[in-house]
């Protein structure tokens, strides 16, 4: 399975999406531990928030008509009372109750108090510096959609409108199964490496909104990895690490193809060309790269998006800086390059390496510039935007 | 305190930035579990990483010098054995151990095997197609610096280089005082609200690297206020919500007044104005309006850094989105004002609405425009930028 020809990007992200189906499994959870999960009703308010007319303003709650021609210089003498009616003014703060006769605020500023009496030194309209009930929210008012992932201010909502539980959905389980027979899980021997790339996978999974299952590492022997991949068909998303590339260790695309079904295996991105995409008993799989720069990206470009995809999230944005390019980045011809960056001081500087195993150089680096397919790079001093690590 | 004049954003940010000592107590924590906290120490390569030689193809092994002259068309044959020596060649794949006497690997594509002799159809360089042991990371390398957040391909990174534990800064403690006599737990009653502010910032402190006690409702009186406050002089930082405005219930900056040192108090920021910034008993001290968008903004422009400068965060970056505004969006003249927009297919929707209270907007924003105090505003088709919500 040598791959000369290469998937582009658009076309494998697009093929592996389509065949990924939105978990429909719901469960309830308390509003207050529902930050980050994904709404899978929609929310209708049951009633008025605020649900009384409230003062919009400190000051004195007045029958507005009582003001009348009030100015600096021929001010309104009223009563202080601690009702209000004609003739009757009494204290307010912001976001108190309004007392029932009274339509109107007066600014504290424009009040004199003397004794059990006060001076009011400007008119006030009816409703002026007044919130009105069902201001904020009306009940039955639709607050928000399926689809939407829950952040602290609309959980600070939901609980004013006395929504206790939310109704979301269930989410990603991600299987992740490192292979390759270099790996060990403690202290390497000579020759050994540690098993870093499910570890870094796990953590990501996790960020991106998803539960992981971390699988003990896999040797390259057909048999296993197959039955690996048997046993969590179960999972929403199965993430390998390593046996992508050509010749005897293409083992797990191999594994794919024989269980179910290869959609795409060598892809025009740079680092990560050797990525796999495919089904098993239609469970999602994304073979990664073994080189752990190649894998971060891969994982980054399909692994990321596929949870998204799991997961009811449409409307989400890429959240980038842009900077100044302190030096020349240049893309590698046809394939959509993943350039790793710092930012200092505003300036966008390139991480020279070469190779896509060089894990060193993601510590160093802020996040990725993308050059796409059909551009041969940027110069230096011109503005890029730099997606940030997660 | 009636605060007609209101000091600038940028000043009273940096007044209070300048008043916030970083934490310097740190602790150790297993690396595995170290995803988001901020490294204490630097951290040294102990070891090279490879610990080994390692083939960077997949293919064959082989003394270079053997394979002088090999091309397509006049192939070199060598025989195929465990180990190599002149004259025989071993099978490797990408990442794993060359064989001792092995100087290059020759790609599997240049590889014809017939039984246990091959012909070699391209002649490759000493050192070609192989990564020196320490390729990646030299033993005594400076690999990261104190300040640093770890994301998960640092831990991938210090997994691999066998550090099983980090020193890491603890965590600001973040005490969350919510004050109002109008303000309930539970299920309001008419004239009541539910406490969500408080609420609210616990979901968001912790979102951005800090611990939270969550305390009780405080009742407007000044005796409660101070006695909550003091309680907590051992925290990080303390916030409090609520009672900030003009009048009767400027009770919380008095508070601060009575016991330390208010920095600021009316700031020009919309919404947020009413704001104050102090300390007490050398604990910083936000005191943030009791409107909920406004309490939201005033969160975002000073808790937010004031949790990363507790934690030694001063590599941090805005992450925004930048799209065309969709209608013109008008600042509050002389106040740098926070815009609540939507994003729908790359424009930027303006949502309109009065007040600072309105805390449904929010849920229907992704984040906000920022206005500078000297811009007057933004007009349709131009393009801004769009700190999206955590």
């Amino acid at each position: 399975m040598i791959f000369k020809t290469r998937t582009p990007f658009d076309v494998a992200l697009d093929m592996f999406l389509k065949a990924i189906v939105p978990i429909e499994d719901t469960e309830v959870s308390p509003i207050r531990e529902a930050r980050g999960r994904v709404l899978a009703r929609q929310i209708i308010a049951q009633r008025d928030e605020p649900n009384y007319r409230r003062a919009a303003m400190d000051g004195y709650a007045v029958v507005a008509d009582d003001t009348l021609g009030a100015s600096e210089l021929s001010p309104v003498v009223l009563k202080i009372g601690d009702d209000v009616r004609r003739g009757v003014i009494s204290r307010v703060h912001t976001g108190s109750k309004m007392p029932d006769q009274a339509d109107a605020v007066v600014m504290i500023e424009d009040v004199e108090r003397l004794d059990d009496v006060a001076e009011i030194r400007a008119q006030v309209h009816p409703f002026e510096n007044v919130g009105l009930k069902g201001e904020d929210v009306r009940r039955g008012e639709l607050i928000l959609s399926p689809g939407h992932r829950l952040r602290p201010a609309d959980i600070g909502l939901l609980s004013s409108l006395e929504v206790d539980d939310v109704t979301v959905y269930r989410q990603p389980d991600v299987a992740i199964i490192p292979t390759g027979e270099e790996l060990v899980g403690g202290k390497p021997a000579e020759g050994e490496v540690v098993e870093t790339n499910g570890l870094m996978n796990a953590l990501l999974v996790e960020q991106w909104g998803a539960r992981y299952r971390y699988r003990n590492i896999v040797l390259d022997v057909r048999e296993l990895i197959e039955a690996a991949l048997l046993r969590d068909t179960d999972a929403d998303l199965i993430l390998t690490t390593g046996g992508t590339s050509v010749g005897i260790r293409d083992l797990v695309p191999e594994a794919v193809h024989k269980l179910g079904k290869v959609l795409v295996h060598g892809i025009a991105i740079s680092p990560g060309k050797p990525t796999a995409l495919g089904l098993v008993e239609n469970t999602p799989v994304v073979c990664l790269p073994g080189f752990p720069v190649a894998c971060l990206v891969a994982s980054y470009a399909f692994v990321k998006p596929a949870i998204y995809r799991l997961a009811h999230l449409d409307r989400t944005f890429k959240r980038s800086v842009t900077g100044t390019l302190a030096s020349k980045l240049t893309g590698k011809p046809g394939s959509r390059t993943y350039a790793r960056v710092a930012i200092r001081n505003g300036r966008v500087e390139p991480i020279m390496v070469s190779g896509s195993g060089i894990l060193s150089s993601m510590a160093k680096a802020d996040g990725f510039v993308i050059i796409p397919e059909n551009v041969e790079g940027y110069d230096e001093g011109q503005r890029v935007e730099v997606v940030l690590f997660d």
